[in-house]
């Protein structure tokens, strides 16, 4: 029964979905997977939940013990300690070592995989551009970066070139592509826009108001291929001064519906 | 910026709030308190919450540390457990010994107050039936049932008598509404609808398909006004059977339509 003091779109049978990060008011997922439960006829809802670094280990376990809630989506900065969390690790996610879903299964285990970089191959391949034989260099080797970099190293690429302000950590992810993907020339390298093919960003900076480039660059050549990972703004400096000098360009939002529709059925399953 | 592809009524900077309870299918909190917010121009949602009694202790405090959880209902079981997760008591609460709204205010402190025993007193003069003179049988002394008690205690009936299947919590009850209200005639009795003006229900029985009397009893005197404070069914068994009586009936939605507001101002002060 509905009366003009309710709204439709929640009640108390409505399955509980959330992303959990920090900061948490740039996300896209609440507005976009609420949409896809609504296509799907599913009486769901994703919600956004904001908790700090150092509440992350006591909140998370305690969160998954809400019996209406079905799953949740990991941003930054919890793709990798998320991990924990899960029961069951999807092959994706222990290549990376890494989560950005975790969905209640019916016998009521936690799985987590993660679909970023599946996500960001396929919004490529919408574009008809292929992974195969490009040079491709890489910013940023934290929780999608580390899913793009896998996943672009099973599309056998000429070279993939890491670069991350912490090297250990673009060292690490080297060896897990390598790992993953046998014969790959993966290695670690400065940021550069030279003699690469395909660009991409997948670290935080550029973000929200920041007005950063993720490295020092005036122009990028006209044949380059430049994405970016954020989501908020769609438009980051990066992309910004790639369309200025005429490259093709691929958003966020582009690896995000990608994503959108796995994930739903992993939540749903 | 609003795609096809998206719903305009959540997103990453939507305020949460939550109904905590168990069960929690029943509850009405969620349509209601977010079609409120929205009336009020103000981005929130409130969302339900299930959490097991066995994890109640364990769960709450870490859901308080969700940065963007301003605030939450609490139902049954859980309203008089709920106040040690308050830093502030409001008077109500205190006299009660419940709470069934706990809010984040400004200075980061969680506010607690009950507003059921209010909305009920509400309930009643929106239909100019007044407490004042009159004989009062209240059925249940939880939470719902406490809050009723003390606020109906304020309003100088002629006589309150409480009734619960735990003796010693009408007991109780009784104690904190002679507290509350010096003078006032408040006893512990058996359940009866002979000798009574108005005949109040709080008690779970006859919620969801429970299709039980809360007492036994085959028919009503038709001068009796009766108030049941369960909202789903919204007719219960013993409304049902006060109408075929041609009794007076005040319904649980009736009740919960006067807290809303009060509850809302509380939650956004």
């Amino acid at each position: 029964m509905q009366t003009s003091d309710e709204v439709d779109y929640v009640s108390g049978r409505t399955r509980l979905f959330g992303i959990v990060g920090h900061p948490i008011a740039q996300v896209r997922s609440p507005e976009m997977f609420t949409a896809e439960f609504r296509r799907r006829g599913v009486d769901a809802i994703l919600v956004p939940l904001h908790v700090l670094p150092e509440h992350f280990d006591a909140v998370m376990p305690q969160l998954q013990r809400l019996q209406n809630l079905g799953g949740l989506v990991f941003t930054i900065p919890y793709k990798a300690q998320a991990c924990a969390l899960a029961e069951v690790l999807g092959a994706q996610a222990q290549a990376v070592g890494a989560i950005n879903a975790l969905a209640k299964a019916a016998d009521g285990r936690w799985r987590g995989d993660i679909f970023d970089g599946l996500g960001c191959v396929e919004a490529f391949r919408r574009r008809s551009i292929s992974f195969a034989g490009k040079r491709v260099m890489l910013l940023g080797a934290g929780g999608a970066g580390s899913a793009i970099a896998v996943a672009i190293g099973g599309e056998r690429p000429a070279a993939l070139r890491i670069y991350d302000v912490d090297a250990a950590r673009a060292d690490a992810l080297v060896r897990k592509v390598i790992h993953a993907s046998p014969g790959v020339e993966a290695t670690v390298g400065a940021p550069t826009a030279s003699g690469v093919d395909i660009l991409l960003n997948a670290a935080p900076v550029g973000m929200l108001g920041d007005a950063r480039m993720p490295f020092e660059v005036a122009t990028l050549p006209r044949e380059l291929v430049v994405f970016d990972a954020i989501v908020k703004p769609e438009r980051t400096p990066l992309l910004a001064l790639a369309e200025s000098c005429g490259c093709t360009t691929i958003y966020g939002r582009e690896m995000m519906h990608g994503q959108i529709s796995r994930m739903t059925d992993f939540f749903l399953a």
